[in-house]
């Protein structure tokens, strides 16, 4: 761990600067299965199926039958959590829920704005050792409530063509309408130019490596919207001597054992904090089972000292971190001042996993400093802000002149025209 | 016009296809101007400036002595238009602010959502014959009620060097905190590196030629967000024969003054309107300023007849049209099933004109299908969504095991140490 005192605040930049991946050769691989998926459909799909999952797949469609084995193979214990975190989950979307929003800006001039769904929506999840049901939560509950017609849902297969029990579980608890077994590159072209099984969707949600996240970017080339631009997993802990080192140690780790690349810092304003959380880190990490990849993310993880709150938080908001930990005498301070941060966790009970799994907060969250201009996902990713306008003979008298010199002042003729008919055919009586 | 009865489904999506442009060759202007400009700054501002505006500027920050003539400059007539259309984009974007959503998802487990304003917005404003001072309003408005601290706006210079006086009134007014005379490619590649003298934003809004619509598109390779991805701007009219077939004439002709490649559809129930509409296009296209760009897209514009209210709809929504006027005897109809526009015009006296200027609506919307996917500018657009939770003893005793079993069937396992560590702390007392 890298243990930083007092940094110039001109140094802030390159201390707290991501990883970067350079993704040029990732590209012209993304580009050839777009441009196949595009004019082959299905037979392209499952010829990079067969590729790179190594399995054959006649038909890649989830059936009832295999949802149903499904159901039958998670445990009790599972389905159980399973249901305590989609019911939180649940409330916390369905209260972002927003009613129209009705004014008359002038008299008889009636303006509206309706929020109303995204109809097809398109979920990845990875595939790997590690089942991310969870992000079938996190993803298909808000779309449910939303509204969304179509909800498609692609995984890769496993060596026997199988998706993840849990995952079949969870989306077709929440609703998916369509779950199909394909992964990587192919799964995102599909879902973007359609297939004979995979409809083309609007917008396309979910995590992924690499391969996925350059894909995602391509498909907004061809009119697909994303949930937001990814990387690497982070997250920043600020603490003082309130804070119990073991708790922060652990957080630090849970953020470590993502990836080699994840991102771990502390802020401190005590010394002392710092290097207990240090020690209790390597005792913990000691007995991890992801030990190698923790270890890595830990190496070049940073512990910063600074004099003052103050400071802390203007690093803080000069880094904005997908996950934010707040654990000091005054949290108040800082949960009031956080201009950038996806999610935060304030207190010592309150560890980042909570969030990842079923305080009811999503865990889709901007990483590498997006947290200054994205959203974390919210049930209004699934919406669509549209406005609306109705305007009586009365409102247009009202506001028809206004519009005539402002639509002449632009040169926009046929503008100005568009009114003074109206407003003539008011005066003559139509 | 092309008249088109009865269109079979299968041929609607040819029939509704959009002009593409082929945007390769621009691509590299733009990655040579943005390389230049991120590593030189002001000094290839300068340049290019020079190059393409045909003015070499010392100094392209707009000083207060400006503003001042620039006020003086327009016309009393003018000032009132524009507050009246700023006092009703400014009731409706903030009747838009929401309130802190907050939920106790579980006892002892207490989330909320709040959104904050983005810090930084880059406002981009097109130069040339037709000066936006009505789109300076509609960025500037929502910007300083969602309290962006840094509202950057630019806009190339004339060959004398000056911005057009009611730009610099209309920015003036809304509170925009620096305006700086750079245009294209270079002001976009300014906003996302920074300059000496051009601050570096998190989000570019506004419209743009070809060049600044791909230089968005770079910039959001370098972190930056913009509003939304741009096309020729379009109207679909759905009316039927209570319509007053000049208002329908005006209405089309105003959005076909735009540009050569705009988009106009009329779609109606009756063959009589498409004819009497058509001839109304004809006699009012003969005394438009602007007749040779309206003259050209009308000439591809397409006025479609179908059976029934119920295929309309279908075909509207397959379009997803991003003006949107409805004339018909049951507008509600057409108002409740809209599934895809970005705004819609309701009547026979709300012209599209009302929602450019001055009905209170935000008239950056989504163009070319995007309706399907994207908001229009509203005033979420310049904040982002955060998240916060706080949980007590209480609350991680309630949610903990959960989080535990899904951790642990993830594979998580420092995710689930974090709750157990916890949770063993309460059970010891701590």
């Amino acid at each position: 761990m890298n243990k930083i005192y007092n940094p110039k605040q001109e140094n802030w930049a390159s201390l707290l600067e991501r990883p970067t991946k350079t993704v040029d050769d990732i590209e012209a691989t993304v580009k050839e299965i777009f441009a196949a998926v595009q004019s082959k459909g299905d037979e392209a799909v499952q010829q990079y199926t067969s590729q790179f999952d190594g399995i054959a797949l006649e038909n890649n469609l989830v059936s009832n039958a295999e949802i149903e084995l499904a159901i039958a193979a998670v445990s009790e214990e599972l389905k159980e959590a399973i249901q305590l975190a989609k019911s939180n989950i649940e409330k916390f979307h369905a209260a972002q829920n927003t009613t129209r929003v009705s004014v008359e800006t002038a008299e008889g001039v009636e303006c509206w704005q309706e929020k109303r769904p995204i109809q097809k929506i398109g979920l990845y999840i990875p595939g790997g050792t590690a089942p991310l049901f969870s992000t079938v939560l996190m993803l298909a509950i808000p779309a449910a409530i939303a509204g969304c017609k179509e909800v498609v849902l692609c995984s890769p297969p496993d060596k026997n063509g199988n998706l993840n029990p849990a995952i079949l579980y969870a989306a077709n608890l929440c609703g998916v309408t369509k779950i199909i077994k394909v992964g990587g590159i192919q799964a995102i072209a599909a879902m973007t130019f359609g297939t004979a099984t995979i409809p083309k969707v609007y917008k396309i949600f979910g995590p992924g490596n690499q391969y996925v996240t350059v894909a995602k970017q391509l498909a907004t080339q061809f009119g697909v919207a994303i949930d937001m631009p990814a990387g690497p997993s982070e997250l920043l802990v600020v603490a003082d001597d309130s804070a119990v080192p073991a708790f922060v140690a652990s957080d630090l780790l849970s953020q470590a054992e993502h990836g080699t690349d994840s991102q771990v810092i502390l802020v401190s304003t005590s010394k002392k904090m710092i290097d207990t959380v240090e020690q209790e880190v390597q005792s913990q990490l000691a007995v991890l089972p992801r030990k190698e990849i923790a270890e890595k993310a830990i190496a070049n993880s940073k512990l910063i000292f600074v004099e003052n709150a103050a400071i802390a938080l203007d690093l803080i908001n000069e880094y904005g971190p997908e996950h934010f930990i707040v654990c000091t005498e005054n949290d108040n301070f800082y949960v009031d001042n956080i201009e950038n941060a996806g999610s935060v966790f304030i207190g010592n009970y309150t560890p980042e996993s909570a969030g990842d799994y079923a305080s009811g907060t999503n865990h889709t969250l901007p990483t590498n400093g997006y947290a200054k201009n994205y959203s974390g996902v919210n049930l209004d990713s699934f919406m669509k802000s549209m406005t609306f306008q109705k305007i009586s003979e009365t409102g247009i008298q009202n506001i028809g002149k206004a519009i005539e010199i402002m639509a002449e002042k632009e040169g926009l003729q046929a503008h100005k025209n568009a009114v003074t008919l109206r407003l003539k055919a008011i005066e003559n009586g139509k």
